[in-house]
């Protein structure tokens, strides 16, 4: 399963907020194409928008232009695709791996110059593909022997251009274990868990069952969930975690019924320049997407609604960090932050 | 507002499922059509439907019929309408309050018969509003100079026959507090705090602004909101409270943020038979709440759903129970349970 591909002239890209009961592709022609399909959430996840992004500067840049107006035009792009979504620390990574690459900043010529952007996003492209299978080794080396965990939002290859962080970790658990189940909440209001982690689960034949965001506490009252499993948009120093709203209630509720909460990201979520939770930006949405339902009415008439798009879960709450490289615990070491801070001294 | 009303030979009741959007007043002329109302949450709130039933009873009783054919088909009215819902148990206590009454019991004729029971409904809607006005102003005693209390599902006038049980309370705080804001989650699958409690909170002009569930703890988080306010379905001997699901996340989220958390309920919610919590039936509704949305699909074909109607929220993070008579704290005193069971020795 793949979110996008690049196709040279454009991104395909699956329009992930018909999925699971439409399949529309859509073909992004501009840079201002792909960060309007991000803004809405048609591409999503930290990790595939990152990619998503590196692909879509390479469409600025027109071959026949000159170096100079392709430069501009490649600064301008990253601009515009930075700005789609804020909290998500990997799409500023990434578009620095391409913009700040050597093998970028030396070319010659503007054609030159799109092929080396092409080449730089795809390389994150097939990086993160491997990211995605080394978090799913160490997370089910991590979580050897437990049956039955509980996941929030979407985390798989819809979220990544890979097989996915927390839910490159399912899949392993599913492939090594006998008997195993997935618990996957809703995720109100976008209904990411109902619609996209219910669709890949489904598609890799992986059992699960959907509960709404206020069930997960009687569900963990249960005694039968052995883990918790998210993702990440953005780690801070002291290991605090943004990642989508409802992840801090699960990771409190995780906590009240003894069952461990992990976090799965690759390097490039952690972000070296926050101290800690309190200075991330949240983005906040349109109250409609509480309001409304498929562009369906459901609140009265003058309704207000408070609608952020991510809450930060703290440190304390989090029993380890599954990266690419092995599991962290806090205090984080200096090597999980190289990568985002990577690019800084050079 | 009146969520419905007894006309003599039907009750009409407002269709819940169809607010705010839509105004649908449904007339019911027998127990089975109120019982399937109930079911279908048309009406909805546990003394609502406690309320509801008895004057149903009245509907099954043919008043040019035998006594004996009267007193058969009352008591064939209690049984459709006690198994419409499981969990809440004012509704029994509604119906015995009707079926073993003195002033039932006497009675000469069908048609009589048939009257005592419309005069015990009609006592026991006037005393809901008895019962949610002291509820109100009890809980603003208590809850004097809180600014800001977040609520769950819907327990207004919507839910009662009377104003209410913790909307009661949000109401009477409204009245008496110079500023004053409610927090509404939109209570999933259903959505009756966006459809409902908003719509009632619209209606008074009570401030308030709508949350996904998802984002309460970063809610509470913030520091702001003073105390949480819910309603009960029923209430055990040990203060364990069943109520929709989602509250006992609240609870845990409210405790992890110091905030109180209050349970208002009148003395018909106390049950005197349940030791605790564990033995309350809970109601699991269909799975299609969960996998759909307005008629229209959003899961994946295939998918599964566990869809528990209610939770149970132990003793220990109550910090109050707001009833008509003033607030309890555990253990509970014998006289609370004296409603519900004051017919056993009779």
């Amino acid at each position: 399963m793949k979110a996008f591909r690049f196709t040279g002239d454009a991104l395909v890209a699956i329009d992930q907020t018909r999925l699971p009961t439409e399949s529309v592709w859509l073909t992004l022609r501009s840079p201002q194409a792909v960060a309007e399909a991000i803004r809405h959430l048609r591409i999503r996840g930290a990790p595939a928008i990152g990619v998503a992004a590196a692909y879509a500067t390479a469409l600025a840049i027109d071959p026949e232009g000159s170096l100079d107006k392709g430069r501009r035009d490649l600064a301008r792009a990253v601009g515009v695709l930075v700005a789609a979504r804020p909290t998500a620390v990997n799409l500023a990574w990434a578009l620095r791996q391409v913009t700040e690459d050597e093998s970028v900043l030396a070319r010659e010529s503007a054609r030159d110059l799109r092929e080396a952007v092409v080449t730089r996003a795809r390389a994150l492209e097939e990086e993160d593909e491997r990211l995605g299978a080394a978090i799913g080794r160490h997370g089910a080396d991590l979580l050897r022997g437990i049956r039955s965990v509980i996941t929030h939002c979407n985390t798989g290859a819809l979220a990544t251009a890979g097989p996915g962080t927390a839910l490159a970790v399912v899949a392993e658990l599913f492939r090594r274990e006998e008997r195993f189940e997935v618990w996957v909440d809703e995720t109100r209001p976008l209904l990411q868990g109902a619609r996209l982690t219910a669709y890949e689960l489904q598609e890799a034949g992986i059992p699960y069952t959907l509960v709404a965001e206020g069930a997960v506490g009687a569900l963990l009252r249960r005694g039968t969930v052995g883990a918790a499993l998210v993702g990440a948009d953005r780690i801070t120093r002291n290991g605090d975690v943004a990642n989508k709203i409802g992840t801090y209630n699960l990771a409190v509720l995780a906590r009240e019924h003894g069952v461990p909460f992990y976090v799965a990201a690759p390097f490039s979520t952690f972000d070296p320049h926050l101290a800690s939770g309190d200075a991330i930006p949240i983005e906040e949405r349109a109250p409609e997407e509480i309001l409304e339902f498929g562009g369906e009415r459901v609140a009265p008439e003058g309704a207000r609604a408070w609608n952020p798009a991510f809450d930060v879960t703290p440190a304390d709450l989090i029993g380890g960090y599954i990266t690419e490289r092995g599991v962290y615990r806090v205090p984080l070491p200096d090597e999980v932050f190289r990568r985002g801070g990577e690019t800084d001294g050079s």
